[in-house]
């Protein structure tokens, strides 16, 4: 039995056995519409429950698709997760690909198909609608915009696109008089446009390809969730991979080039050559159903939805990147296009169009990229965010302790920045970089931050240790100890920011002054500091460095206990080594 | 200068400077007491801080030792985290190594010191004293308990004894009247004593250098703070790696045998020949200066210290290994030899001293064992904790999640039990095996139990999600997500025991039941079982089978919605495969 005869098959099975029952059509079959239909068919057998996707697939692993473009999934069936016909034999939902919902009655609860495969137009019912139709690639209308090889990364399709792109030969010697042999070549250049996680990821796995790769972005910054002092250390890691990384310089153009491949314009005038360019200057809420639904639509663009993901129309649901959400952080509306809030959306709604009283607690920013060998990761919110706002009761701190205990092997540095309430030590972001242990930090400042925990709670957290995970003292509980030592007042600290005026007291050895000074900072390594107080100023507050603030931390106790003001630099000279300047 | 000469000299200028300031004795200069003296030093810059310690080295990471004997740690230097040196110069502590605290008059608030390298005795005076003694491995007074090559690791010099003795070569001609060319060799057969954390490092280690190993465990499982049927899978793993596990029999004595080796009897009259055997069979909280001083021993057989970390004398401090903490899920006493909690206890203890109001939480007995490629951890209680508590307000779950998304390369199943209770939610503990993301999740549930998380919140956590590192719906999540499908009454459960009067419903492949069948089990595919509810009895209650218990928990909805009795059996096959019998 074919699909489509399956599909029939089903729908006729579902309506002879449900009479009266509810009609929920679910617009979208990835993420948040496929979570919403297995929930709601496991709380309600007799729903009749129609899902339509637009695409070829449903249940896609969109996530993966850069790693299929590198190789890294060498299946393109690995990426689809369940199929069609999983959601019609397991979870009785009539399930249609290549299937648009191309208009909706709100008044009549009525939506209109168009079968894509064969033009066919039908017109259904519903009790219920849920709407997940996703976001798009944003494709500003650029000159040169539609050459070929331009792609976006967004579905399954594009992925194929972009491989086949890379496997075919280039000739390379149109608008060339002089050809030779060598005229012909696989794709070698890539222009990745967008430094956010689908650019970063599309960088990595161009680079895993062998290709030379340039990523462009319009901020002065990659990975926008970071602060710009933490996206500086990307940056640079980038560059060590071979990345030429171009900040502060947006995308004018695209032309096609003499050696028949492309060149990016952009608006420095800058003209890079590429063989293939990836846009992923971000997504865009796909809405056109919403608007001819009548829902209300928020201020970034998505569909506004309540707690209980309803929209403006009582009937009408939404979930996934196509709405705005509630930052519980901030209490600030979001546009958060991830996997994980959607699924549990797909969840609520599902609950809530059962009888059920679910509700969605917001979202915290939680994420995580693989970039190499390192992770780059954040959750609650970052201090621009806070800047953003206004909110100045706030304390920041960088860390940059080991992975995991210095003597076993294959430890390394995290570089963590964690910000807290000043008046109250309540946990408000962090963020974590490195090559080893970030998921397990990130993940234990997560929870922390949704069940309200403090910079005291870190300070007390019992975490999982052994020499090959952890530290006896977890980088967590650092960041708690740390941040408990300025709130306690034991430890005043400063930033590099404003420390030009400062009386600067370096406590570093002299070989490691050597090798890297701070100007006009005056130097008493550690070890002879309390021999040497008489050195130093009681009248001036003292700004004390080492390479990590640790020692500092003890110079700083030292001082204020033998009467002398002094703060310590946090993060000493390794935060000043990625100062966003 | 010697270090003789330099402690004197420390010392000397403490007295000078000081007149009276307070004078704090630590005796231990391991976790514990080192990081109590470095944080009394930050807290009072004045204080006279004495940390004295019997062996050669303070603040070394015994945690590490296994890995050197094994050589993945190489340099035995590598082990020596903090120097004396370094005590003196960094926290100006007269700190004194090869020092023992042979007699505690705690009426006159004296110790008697005696330096092991100059058969010196001294008397010092104290205001304040910290006892962090730590534990000593406890060796049975078994026939041949003392033969050359029966080790107890615990400290660097226990590692280097190990090291020689692997490094020697053994004749084995001895006895052996038919002496040919080939009678001397390294050691090549280890037996280890017990299958605790230490047990079970040594085993890694010991296999890592190429050595047959034995391990013998009293118990009838390995890893005590694991549920039973949870070790079993470790066994499993050992057993996997070659190493011949022995339970249920505990060490009756040791002889030499006939090729000079040594032989291991058992109490089940076993006779198991090694080159070398380790003891690690449990530590015993050294309290023999406890008693000098009059303090209070708990029911466990360690100091009893109050959440001030102050012993019955108000005067004496305790941390570490040597006392009694509580269990602050279970409220119960607890011997918690682990490296973390010391270090935050003697933090706190320096607060007390120091005139702070700190307090320690207790301890909820997170720890970690890295074994061959996989990590083995919990936090909370265990289930045979409950039990043993006669607490039945409890229930648990078995998943076999996927460590990160299955379409990305690398993914391995992870173990997990859940914990938690019946009544409201409440987390009460986890136990995580597998080879891949253990750490993340274990601290994931730390931290929820921590701050008296529910099941409800680990459904909402928002953990970081990349194919690389977990799951759109995380292993906790979904941990969160089937318990509160359990509480809500969605879906009742059961467990392998007792199932064996139930009407057992097997919804797995045919394929799959060939594999592998449950004696008794009706057979009815899930894609089958709408068509076929006609064949299930109504006045029965099914017990629904699958792989995992995902497909099973689908049934189990079908069946509940169509007026039958239904449970899932919790973890299907996977969590019969390792039962306790």
């Amino acid at each position: 039995m074919g699909n489509e005869d399956l599909s029939k098959e089903v729908a006729r099975r579902i309506k002879k056995q449900k009479g009266d029952a509810m009609k929920v059509i679910i617009v979208g079959g990835v993420a948040g519409g496929a979570s919403c239909a297995a929930r709601l068919r496991r709380l309600d057998e007799k729903a009749e429950i129609l899902m339509v996707e637009r695409g070829p697939y449903v249940s896609y692993a969109n996530c993966g698709l850069p790693y299929h473009i590198g190789g890294t999934i060498e299946k393109e069936s690995s990426l689809l997760v369940a199929t069609e016909q999983m959601f019609r034999v397991m979870f009785n939902v009539d399930c249609r690909t290549n299937c648009e919902v191309v208009g909706i009655n709100a008044k009549q609860k009525t939506v209109d198909l168009k079968n894509h495969l064969t033009g066919e137009m039908t017109t259904e019912k519903y009790d219920k609608l849920l709407l997940s139709p996703g976001a798009a690639p944003i494709r500003p209308p650029l000159p040169g915009i539609d050459l070929p090889g331009i792609f976006s990364v967004r579905t399954v399709p594009d992925a194929r696109k972009i491989r086949e792109w890379l496997d075919r030969d280039i000739d390379r010697s149109v608008g060339n008089p002089f050809t030779g042999p060598d005229t012909v070549s696989k794709p070698k250049r890539a222009v990745v446009v967008g430094g956010g996680f689908i650019g970063l990821e599309m960088v990595e796995n161009f680079v895993e390809r062998g290709l030379e790769v340039t990523l462009i972005e319009k901020l002065n910054q990659v990975m926008p969730p970071l602060d710009k002092e933490m996206a500086r250390l990307v940056e640079r890691y980038l560059r060590r991979h071979g990345v030429q990384v171009e900040l502060g310089d947006g995308v004018a153009g695209f032309r096609k080039s003499t050696d028949g491949a492309l060149e990016v314009l952009t608006a420095s005038g800058k003209a890079h050559p590429a063989d293939i360019v990836i846009l992923a200057i971000g997504v865009r809420p796909e809405t056109t159903l919403a608007k001819m639904a009548g829902i209300e639509i928020g201020m970034l663009g998505g569909m506004r939805v309540d707690e209980h993901m309803r929209t403006s129309n009582p009937d009408i649901f939404a979930v996934g990147d196509a709405i705005e959400v509630k930052n519980f952080v901030t209490g600030q509306w979001a546009l958060i296009p991830l996997a994980g809030p959607a699924n549990r959306q797909g969840r609520i709604a599902a609950d809530v169009i059962a009888g059920r009283d679910s509700k969605f607690r917001g979202t915290q920013g939680t994420s995580i990229c693989k970039l190499f060998e390192a992770a780059i990761a954040q959750t609650g919110v970052s201090e621009k965010q806070l800047i953003e706002l206004g909110d100045k009761d706030y304390e920041k701190v960088y860390l940059y302790p080991n992975s995991h205990a210095g003597y076993y092997p294959g430890t390394k540095l995290l570089i963590m920045k964690v910000l807290f309430r000043k008046s109250n030590g309540l946990l408000l972001g962090a963020q974590v970089l490195g090559e080893d242990g970030v998921p397990k930090r990130i993940d234990s400042f997560a929870m922390a931050i949704q069940l309200g925990g403090t910079i005291f709670d870190l300070e007390e957290a019992e975490l999982c240790y052994a020499p090959p995970f952890g530290s006896g003292k977890d980088p967590v509980n650092f960041a708690g100890m740390v941040a408990a030592n300025i709130l306690r007042g034991d430890m005043p600290i400063c930033h590099w920011d404003g420390t030009e005026k400062g009386f600067l007291l370096d406590v570093r050895n002299p070989q490691e002054i050597e090798a890297e000074a701070v100007p006009g900072a005056v130097n008493i390594p550690l070890p002879e500091l309390r021999k040497r107080l008489g050195e130093l100023p009681h009248d001036k507050e003292m700004l004390v460095i080492c390479r990590s603030a640790v020692r500092a931390y003890f110079a700083t106790r030292i001082l204020m206990q033998n009467g002398f003001k002094a703060r310590n630099i946090s993060g000493g000279m390794l935060a000043r080594s990625h100062r966003a300047m």
